[in-house]
């Protein structure tokens, strides 16, 4: 198993943490995503290391994009 | 026709603004509904005057307020 921790700017409100989680849980091989929505803080657990253009993929198409 | 004007505060983003214009447009008789996010300016256009209270609870139950 393997975690990795991102950034995520842009979000306000749950929807927008609703929005990130359903696009990276889409992700292969994602298992879980928790989202801390004060911090933009996105934990990805996933079967094996994810490769992070596929997140940062996600995230953008949900709208928002990872911190620089 | 009648156009009535509420402000509603909370909403911080395009999916608040959905939430808010899905519930108000369910309220009986209304035409249309327009949000302006930065203001949370809410017009709602409706056949006849509708009553406040109902308007109220549209916009509560999508998670929101009206400004008192």
């Amino acid at each position: 198993m393997s975690t990795a921790t991102y950034t995520v700017t842009g979000m306000t409100c749950g929807h927008c943490v609703a929005s990130v989680t359903e696009e990276v849980e889409q992700v292969a091989g994602v298992t879980a995503v928790a989202v801390d929505l004060p911090t933009g803080r996105v934990t990805v657990t996933s079967e094996a290391p994810v490769d992070d253009a596929l997140i940062k993929g996600a995230v953008e198409e949900a709208g928002y994009a990872l911190q620089a």
